[in-house]
């Protein structure tokens, strides 16, 4: 792993992209052991509707929390394209829903495209899990965490009720995203 | 409104200290206008049962995110209060759980103590909603949002078959603290 690994997701407030973060920093902090931030951060655009949410993951303890140079990013909706896709490093990826985000950002990373929402709708059968369906895809792209950690991080954040489909939601985000790479 | 303000909520993990932090992030930010980062940054002691989350607020962008100087922390379990309340600034504010925090922490700031898992237990009649409860508390106690834009954030992320419950929860709380104010 690198030294500090960065990662964004962005998309519109209300898509759990929040707690996708959280998830995530939880699979590389208390379940792999590593350091962690996860953190929003919140300026005058918090009114509009676009969100993000930053983790920042290093084997060593992590200074300076804020994200600065990201090296992979989640952006689900073309509001938050154009907001948030900015900053990503040379040879970073971006993970773009190529539905909503017809305006791809432009730059020296690898860009890659996948029906997130329209996977939780049709294949999951509720958009509310886009963000573990993303997550699962994210875990895949970047290879940060390992498939089990973030599965088990995910089922220890998400209610009982609906452990059974955010596992499915993980699953199926993980293996279109590695059926792409 | 001094020129930045933080709030460190602690306790153990599961008690919802995140979502009280992201609230109130979103009380500042969404409904009031302010700057806010809210953050977790989890070392080698996440795989223990303390857990911390903070709130950064302020009239301009916030360029440093990390919490180094803490206005008011609260502390709901004495695992945490030991861990992290700590780094309070002369002059701020401790608010401890008076059932499970035996051993309050010393420092040059002023103690606070309510039965917060207790009220949201036996006034409330769910434990689960003791992070509302102490947030309302924090919320009273710090005068950092108003009444009504706290209670406006809490009903917006809560979901909607539980506003009612987190809307008592979270007023009293705010009506506790006030009472010893």
């Amino acid at each position: 792993m690198a030294q500090r690994y960065e990662i964004r997701f962005s998309g519109a407030g209300g898509q759990g992209l929040i707690t996708a973060g959280i998830i995530l920093a939880e699979a590389a902090a208390i379940i792999e052991g590593k350091h962690a931030v996860q953190s929003q951060s919140y300026g005058p655009e918090a009114r509009g509707g676009a969100s993000k949410s930053e983790v920042i993951i290093a084997d060593d303890p992590i200074d300076y929390p804020k994200a600065t140079l990201v090296n992979a990013c989640l952006a689900l909706t073309q509001e938050a394209a154009d907001k948030y896709a900015h900053g990503i490093i040379d040879k970073g990826v971006l993970l773009i829903d190529c539905d909503l985000v017809k305006t791809a950002p432009q730059g020296n990373f690898t860009l890659y495209q996948l029906p997130i929402i329209r996977t939780a709708k049709e294949e999951i059968g509720r958009e509310i899990v886009a963000n573990v369906v993303a997550l699962g895809a994210m875990v895949a792209l970047t290879g940060i965490v390992s498939f089990e950690s973030g599965e088990k991080a995910v089922l220890d954040r998400v209610p009982a009720a609906f452990r059974e489909l955010n596992k499915k939601a993980y699953r199926v985000g993980f293996e279109k995203m590695k059926g792409i790479l």
